[in-house]
């Protein structure tokens, strides 16, 4: 439709502007100039108001997610990789394939335009890679002060093989703990960012879409209990609603979970606690005892679960608690912040 | 989970906060204690990552909205409400029957709790009544003055049945074009409550859940090839995109597009088209002439197709023009705008 245009989006130079969220002309410009450009699959190009899919066999799964990150791109990702791959992990946590992916982005006037094409070549090598086209989206635009750059929302839906039932509510006690490799990285490179921090290691986000990895763990040992991927909120939110979903205690060891040294000395200097920090490209997973060694060598068989760790136990308990032996040999219970160390991670 | 907190959530007197999107358990409490309790139903209980929902047989269809709609309360609706007829509509749009809903919010913190939960309540209220549950949904905050009050982003997925082939490029010569109702009403009543306007007749938003319409349509006349709903842009916009996207001509009869007389006086004073002006409960339709007389008739038998009208036809005509007969027997092309007559108008 681009030849009803006498002049080409100006994506050097240009700025979003509120006619290019009105739909008219301006708005086709930008979707056929930049986004179908770039996300550009035959689905996408259908160009109706809804993407037509093939049937898809077993039960679907569903889930979205608003990415508000600041800033906009960080070591190791942006908001538009990072939109890709939160979404994908979230599908990925019920044990599922994911399929296809919808992307609504909210663009405050007056964002490059150039930012904007950055972000969106982003989300198209990130959903290249992961091999998740995104069918279906939408652009709207409020003026300058309304919005923050750009916030994208994504939606996933996959299918779950039959036999699987991998949930929040499912772990039992003597379920063994394993986390998929080390935590804290994607907080601390965002809040280094956006702090203008520099570290002896360069620290990069773990942003990465995991169902890869995810899909050798449920073909190995399909008796998964749980998954879950521990962003917002970090191991210590995550474990915290586990245990109160499933109504069991768990015990962790400080020592078994994977820190990077320069992670840690971070959180230190700054008086974070990594087990708080939102991680991007990492899962915790929940076995029976029985199939905890076959699992944990599946995971470290796979480029993102390389450093993965059994790190604790789930026990019987009323009370719910998450329990941490330090490294000390004392044993602290791991609260569930109210808020978060960090606003604005995801 | 609310047990875990020593008082309730104070909607009446309560403010959103940055703690409320931080993971932690104040985002816990907001979700039980409000979303949960308005939007609840089993699959959303189960409180994973994604919905787990049950396989659905035949091509599937998704879609996605941003709402970013300013005010967020007008006459006919709310945000809320929007965007769960917005969506359901665009999947309506292919045949298809919507089926579920997810729904991402962003919240500018200092929205009061109450604004949040009429709105939470009238999105229970849209997704009760059109039989389509929200199945999973995210929670994000931003700073204040990053963002408008609220934006919700909801995504829909259905299911088309077999045989059915409705799509933006399905148009051919001869075909006639049908319209659902009178057209303008939910811009103005935008743009009436944005400027403290008030007219003799209050002007209600038309904002309705179609997919009822759509399959009382879709059973009668297999045959329909397009249905569009004529949201941002107007007609204008929608019937220029379909013209470019079937390779036709279109031609419509002024006399015959229903307009409600006060919409039409609203539109004289304030010097706009009610041609390029958004409608959120409207549709039209194309189909082959010989069917023209049965769909109408079955358009006419719903409450939502009540004043449906035949308001034009499908010609061959290599420059893809949409033209306007008018009352006075003169001819105009109808433009396409290039952004559009009242910005955030869904």
């Amino acid at each position: 439709m681009s030849g009803r245009f006498t002049r080409p989006l100006d994506i050097a130079g240009g700025r979003v502007e509120m006619t290019h969220g009105g739909g008219g002309r301006a708005m086709v410009q930008l979707v056929a100039e930049l986004f179908q450009a770039e996300l550009g699959n035959p689905i996408l190009a259908q160009g109706n108001d809804a993407a037509l899919l093939p049937p898809a066999a077993g039960r679907l799964v569903m889930s979205t997610d608003a990415y508000v990150v600041s800033p906009l791109f960080f070591p190791g990702g942006d908001i538009g990789s990072m939109a890709v791959h939160g979404t994908i992990n979230d599908i990925a946590m019920s044990g599922a394939q994911p399929l296809y992916l919808s992307a609504a982005f909210i663009l405050e006037e007056g964002l490059p335009l150039a930012d904007l094409a950055r972000i969106v070549a982003s989300m198209a090598r990130a959903s290249r890679e992961a091999g998740v086209p995104i069918v279906t989206g939408d652009t709207k635009v409020v003026e300058r002060g309304k919005a923050d750059g750009l916030f994208i929302t994504t939606t996933g839906v996959g299918v779950v093989a039959d036999g699987l039932m991998i949930a929040g509510d499912a772990i039992r006690s003597g379920d063994v703990i394993l986390l998929s490799g080390s935590i804290g990285d994607h907080g601390i490179a965002i809040l280094s960012q956006r702090e203008g921090l520099s570290f002896s290691v360069p620290i990069e986000s773990d942003s990465a879409a995991v169902h890869g990895l995810v899909a050798d763990m449920v073909a190995a040992v399909p008796e998964i209990r749980c998954l879950r991927d521990p962003t917002r909120g970090g191991l210590s939110a995550t474990l915290n609603e586990l245990a109160t979903q499933s109504g069991v205690g768990l015990v962790i060891e400080e020592s078994a979970i994977p820190i990077l040294p320069v992670v840690r000395g971070a959180c230190e200097i700054l008086g974070l606690d990594p087990l708080g920090i939102a991680n991007e490209g990492k899962l915790i997973a929940f076995c029976p005892p029985e199939h905890a060694e076959a699992l944990l060598a599946v995971m470290r068989a796979h480029p993102l679960g390389r450093d993965a760790a059994v790190i604790g136990v789930a026990i019987e308990d009323p009370r719910r608690f998450v329990r941490l032996r330090t490294t000390l040999g004392t044993e602290r219970v791991i609260d569930w912040m109210f808020g978060a160390q960090l606003p604005r991670i995801c």
